[in-house]
């Protein structure tokens, strides 16, 4: 009984550390030189999504392993930095470092007729090996690639400035003196805002529809605390969206206020941005609301409502998809469209097959991961049993008909997950 | 009938605006070469209180004159540059500019006899001037003498780090790298340790008496303008204070969840540091808090809790005291112990000196300089008249009496108000 674990970022640690405590063999191939994932690259000088300012926008003691706790020094909050020294941390004091391989990339991963799975890779050296596998862990993430708005505005060919992707964003440093537009209101646009007006000459952000921005605590307790505490819990959404609305009118008061648009739906109907930040920095004039650009020409940028701005760089954080060119082209989770996976981690026709970490809840991944991986150990061990695949396809289409109501569907909604009644379900399998 | 206004900063700009109003002949001597006191020192590279990050802590609205809106586009809280460039536009569309003397200093302002003020000032060319008037209105600022710890913390002779005062912080980028211990709680200390995390390879705040911390806005609206609203003040004190700690706990929490003394006083009844940046930076764990500094040796801050820290710098944020070298040595009004002005405004054994902004309150001074200068004209004009000599003197020894109760009784606290009643008072007088 073998496991093959790809990723080593805060999930393929996470399912590594379930397998090792389960008893189970495993080897983990890991493509970069490092653990770590997305909190490794950007204080190691690579691309990635973590520009340099960035800190958690989820609580310390949620974000970190339920059996390593991470050092209270670091704040409510830590750093992208202090996540990746934690995450090397705890590789090394739960053991795992001997399990994976670095700088080995997945090839191919290919279920056989007898259900065994063929893993090929390439390791550090550049040669590929075929091993085979009862079970696969996919922990690859998925804020691989950069989604750029699909066409860009009219007029972005004869745009004199520069174009980016929040990816390619580090330090609002490089903006020093420049006119700058954010575009978007999620967790990189905000950051990125705020952090670009402290250096720009101008900071304009362009928001197409409005979204809940909420403070990181609200009755001083982090709003992803509150909203897996079993005293909030146990209400009912309506009354869990009226405790909630009540307390935003106090701490913060309407989003139009702003200059910003109203969202259009309800508290926990609509995406969530989680920022202490960007609205501090409208009321000092600092970040400048604008809606959707309508078009580009030369160094001017057009919005919607006919208001014009000079521009000499304009960062799009318009969000990340991913590619898992491990997998068959069409697979259901290779980020080219909705993820179809029963309890969004096991593809109904080739059980064997996890997926971790492969969800976008509102708050900390972490307990949903290491639920996820426990999951995967009792499957893995007998202790529990997958339904016919029929049942497992009528789960995802209910869950994706829900997503579809409320978000829409695309490859990042359909990973969209509410932590709580997930996190319930899991335990439960 | 003339009048000699000592100072063009944002007081002295009230006042010359309200004498021009009233039909008053006047002069008006500022030893810099511009308008704007605090406001455009730092921006013209001078020294000052205004480091580079500071935005106004209090309502665009309520900063700003009232007979002179300022743009909107500076949102509600306008940069220090902003402020500085905006107090210029005013003097010019106010048409102020030629009743100013730029770079001329007040040397000696002593009444005689006949009750008539004699001014000897020095001019830009270094000559002095004898001149003779009604009245004098100093409106020269309280912000020029930076206040130190009185003894320094034991060692600090032997500190081999830098020693600094907030008057000397320009730019947290100075330090970038460094190890730096902001001393206060106050406006200026909250607002540099925020500044300071950004650059810091570690950033201490050290705090050694409980203060309030308030967010700049409650229901999305701006403290200082809640505090002004007819239907906060018609509340009683039990019932405003009430009001504001229910807020409290929804917007922020407790104080010691931050790792900060809870402050000995309720809201309003003892100092309040306005600030939306350092709670969100204590709890990500760039500000770290500790208790008061109890000594130093080389590079070690030894705190009263006996935890030690290595710092590169210390900015003491400690506050600022003034100094009116113009005035008799042992003047009630020259910053060497409380204040001793009728209404915060009037010598009462020399009536015809006014006072104009020197005064503390919580949020906005302008539109109580604003009615300080009205009242400076009716009684200039003689439409309103100063009670005798013990009147006044009684007044101030009720004024300061309370104060004692509240806060000691020092130069600082001498020259705090509470803005609703003073407003009325002035307006009644």
């Amino acid at each position: 009984m073998s496991v093959c674990v790809i990723g080593a970022g805060l999930s393929g640690l996470a399912a590594a550390y379930a397998l090792r405590e389960g008893g189970l063999d495993f080897v983990c191939l890991e493509k970069s030189p490092g653990v770590g994932g997305i909190w490794r690259r950007s204080a190691a000088g690579e691309p990635g999504p973590a520009y340099r300012a960035l800190h958690l926008n989820s609580a310390r003691e949620l974000t970190c392993f339920e059996a390593f706790p991470m050092d209270e020094e670091h704040g409510m909050y830590p750093s992208h930095r202090d996540m990746a020294v934690y995450l090397r941390e705890f590789a090394e004091w739960a053991g795992l470092l001997p399990h994976i391989e670095f700088g080995t990339e997945a090839v191919s991963v290919r279920q056989g007729a007898d259900g065994i799975w063929t893993v090929v890779s390439r390791g550090a050296d550049g040669a590929e090996s075929v091993r085979t596998f009862d079970q696969v862990v996919v922990a690859a993430g998925h804020h691989d690639v950069a989604l750029l708005p699909n066409p860009l505005p009219a007029g972005a060919e004869s745009f004199t400035g520069r174009l980016l992707h929040s990816m390619d964003y580090v330090d609002g440093a490089e903006f020093a003196g420049r006119r700058v537009v954010v575009v978007g209101l999620g967790a990189s646009a905000v950051d990125i805002a705020a952090d670009v007006s402290r250096h720009a000459e101008r900071t304009v952000l362009s928001v197409r529809n409005g979204q809940h921005v909420v403070p990181k605590q609200l009755f001083g307790v982090s709003v992803d605390a509150i909203a897996v505490a079993p005293w909030f819990t146990e209400k009912s959404l309506p009354e869990q969206q009226e405790f909630i609305e009540e307390a935003l009118r106090v701490a913060r008061g309407p989003l139009t206020d702003y200059g910003l648009p109203e969202p259009p739906y309800r508290i926990f109907q609509s995406p969530v941005t989680v920022s202490d930040e960007i609205l501090p920095r409208i009321r000092q004039g600092a970040v400048r609301p604008r809606p959707g650009i309508e078009s580009l020409s030369g160094s001017t940028v057009r919005f919607t409502d006919g208001s014009t701005e000079e521009a000499d760089a304009i960062v799009f954080c318009t969000g990340f998809g991913w590619r898992m060119p491990f997998l068959a082209e069409d697979h259901p989770a290779g980020g080219r469209g909705p993820v179809r996976l029963y309890q969004r981690m096991v593809d109904p026709d080739r059980p064997g097959l996890f997926f971790l970490g492969l969800i976008r809840p509102v708050g900390s991944i972490t307990r949903l991961v290491e639920a996820q991986a426990r999951w995967v150990v009792r499957l893995a061990k007998g202790e529990s049993v997958l339904p016919a695949a029929d049942v497992m396809h009528k789960e995802v289409d209910d869950f994706l008909a829900g997503i579809e109501r409320r978000y829409g569907l695309s490859a990042g909604a359909s990973v969209h997950v509410d932590v709580t009644p997930y996190q319930r379900r899991l335990a439960e399998l």
